[in-house]
């Protein structure tokens, strides 16, 4: 259903790569409430992935663009504007890679030059997209921009390695950037912080599976979908929340907030009654 | 500007006295996004208020209801059900007085009958409401509640007194019962944290117009109006915030993560200075 | 091992019932350390525990108070002072009950009057405490009191019912008199946020036991016992902490930080490996 | 006062230039109280600054170090083990450095370069020397370390610039490598958030005392200085505090939970009133 909420205004989604990427909901979700947008990704992401397919599907524009690059964002912002006919009223950031992980390092032997590449393509990359377009003065006032996170920001899951340390640092920056865009241009910066989603990456890892399946028994609502994260970005893109600023915002069932659920507890319980009944076997 | 967000929605909004409250604005917003109301209050703020005019404005029904008593709240949700012919989709908890602030009673000599009564008031009729609104069975599943709140949940203003405890209850409260009415329902709670708010109550009173000042200078996006949060609520309220729960979300403006903003240090250090050369003057 | 870290000081420790309660290890550190004390607890409790005993090998005087009465509190600050011969210089608090937990009534059917109890003795009888000394000037400048507090103040922990929306009220009264009474006598009020620890109450209980495993698994240095516990209030009482106020602060092995161990997440998957494959069994 | 916490421990403490670096007093404190230390900081530094003299004092060893090298930090504690014939106990991180405030560049107008050298020194150094110990097997098991850090990790302060980015990383390493170095030798991993501290590079610039005056006013035990920070570290090395691992722990007279005091906001307002005096006198 839709409601015209972005009805006249100009985005840029960067990120999508084929469908079942948050971005790629996010830019469907964006044309149906009404704007007109731009998809943005690295020339190599959209070979790979299915990126044209959704531009021809939502008639929209493809830009090439490595957002870690101060160029590359320049060109976007330019070519974006010039298409547009003026400024852009809301960009998604949902970027981010751990070369660590894809090199299978573990936290306490992580190679400095991957952390470094992760940093700056999963967080550097946010810093880059809002000083390039404010200089270029890119944004309308009271335009507003989110960046996708995780929880792993504030807590440790194991296995997330250095994509924490790279999203608080993501999140500082929202704070950082907000606080000037803000006060200079009344632009709002936010993150949503968003449940476990199924990815062409997490897809069929056991570890990933488990993670799922736990983050939904401990959630209220369940996990949010790749779905529930584009309606979300659309309520932060319209006017109805023009006073919401330097936030990360948990769309997530509630997981955030529970320490410890029934739901959760009944799988965990079972589990420790069976070691229990195996260890008296063996000791009998 | 109106969107149809809460087309087919029916709703309670308690707490609006006149045209200063923030539920006052929630309940024009709401019938404006083509929900059908029905406005609360105690019978005496209904006398001393507008409410009757409100209701007249946008042709709706106004139930009398005391928040802290059970009787009255059980009374409330049966005569919705009734009037609107099925269940509730959304609730506004907008409830909240501090017996020892109107005595004049600082935060060191608190009298604690007033202290009973205002978490009676301002926190548990929350959960009175929810619990009542349970076994009732009176909210639609995936429905939404929510409640306001301020900052000072969780950091002390000075004169805010006792009215920060019940907040921090009344934010706990929105955990724990989102918790449960989430799993079982699917309904979510959360509360906004709102920056201050001129009211009836708060107009002319010069600490509070200063702390207005200070508060408006730190936030780079100014102070959120009645109106912004009346928004808020409207999103929270829709279907494209399902997930969301058990939150308290930060409508203020940035206020909420800004440490220190320059044009907040303007004004204060343009008082030190001044202090600093009257004592020079002195010294000399 | 001992330090002296509390040498010439005097305090009141709140709560202990027998040698399984947190307090009863504070106290016996306390003394360890140099410390001059009073305990105190209800007169049932004293009854029914063993703090005379505790009180005989401490060599230190027990005087009764119910900590929701403030005469009770009244004359226990006035014996104390007349006691030690003067002002006291760190007060623990350790003191909680749920009526309704008792009663088994869960979170969607509570007794409100049960509630009011509740609230009255684990959160508002910190703030009668705190009145009661500071009209007394009963507590000696830079003097540190310490209440202990669980981690469903912040995030909902199923069965833990009403304690969460007392704990949350806790920790805000800390951080409200923290301010007053540190800005006007430089005492400084925090809260230990305690990992789940064996009382006589919880012992043997099957839920809580499990919580406890899930918890012990979760933390990568374990969950905190009732010792390590004492250490920290020992070292919130001396002289080395003079500038913490209005915190909570975690002694739980790490567990509020993580959000998923690996030694946790195991005995989730074992669990989970079991029930899919006794699905795959009636599938096939 | 003394009282030998950390007899028979050894130590190395990062980042000492002169008396006024919280590092020194560190120093001083950990010898009062028992322990070897070795103290570090880069070759620079150690020409600049007065470490000799303190080492001399303190009658300790100097090493050289780099602390964004991982071969320096490799010798580094290879000679420090050998030194102590054998493992370390407590490590002290107070490194920090923004090129980019160095060299004025505002936060909307950052240099990439300067950027990830600030992310090097300030926070990745962090990382590289847990990663370096843990390999080395250089701390002993239940051994502690701690890096100090600011509140603009949470709330943007204006003028703190990329260093705020560089914090909230900082922050996350503690958590993130506090999880492993927990889970598998029980080595406690935290930083301390500490008050605005007057050290040669802060003195005498109006800004920063000003941002000082306003803390010390907000916070009702005033600022925290060096000393208290000494007192604290020591405290966190100690064996009291076995079981705090992965926290955040704001050293700072209460600030980080105070939203507005009395004798802040009295400075505020007698700004407000003359510039309200003034534009009267405009008017009129």
């Amino acid at each position: 259903m839709a409601y015209n909420l972005l009805k006249g205004k100009k985005g840029i989604i960067f990120g999508a790569l084929n469908d079942l990427s948050i971005a790629w909901k996010v830019a469907e979700r964006a044309v149906e409430e009404g704007a007109e947008i731009i998809l943005s990704n690295t020339a190599m992401s959209i070979r790979m992935g299915d990126l044209n397919a959704l531009a021809e599907k939502l008639n929209c524009k493809v830009i090439a663009c490595d957002a870690s690059s101060v160029e590359d964002l320049e060109n976007l912002f330019k070519e974006s504007m010039e298409h547009f006919g003026g400024q852009i009223d809301f960009i998604l950031h949902s970027i981010g890679m751990s070369v660590n992980v894809r090199k299978k390092r573990p936290y306490d032997d992580l190679n400095y030059e991957y952390m470094k590449k992760t940093l700056d393509v999963s967080a550097i990359s946010f810093h880059k997209l809002l000083q390039t377009a404010r200089k270029l003065d890119a944004i309308r006032d009271w335009g507003s921009v989110v960046a996708l996170s995780y929880i792993a920001a504030q807590r440790t899951f194991y296995g997330y390695n250095e994509m924490a340390d790279a999203k608080s640092m993501l999140e500082s920056i929202a704070r950082s950037f907000g606080y000037i865009y803000g006060r200079d241009k009344k632009i709002r910066i936010n993150t949503i912080s968003q449940s476990p989603t199924i990815t062409t990456a997490g897809q069929g890892i056991k570890g990933f599976m488990d993670l799922l399946d736990f983050s939904e028994r401990m959630s209220p609502l369940g996990n949010a979908t790749a779905e529930d994260c584009a309606n979300y970005c659309i309520v932060m893109f319209s006017d109805l929340t023009k006073k919401v600023t330097m936030q990360n915002l948990f769309n997530d069932g509630g997981f955030s907030n529970v320490g410890m659920s029934w739901r959760a507890m009944n799988v965990y319980s079972t589990s420790l009654d069976d070691m229990k009944h195996n260890m008296d076997k063996i000791v009998d």
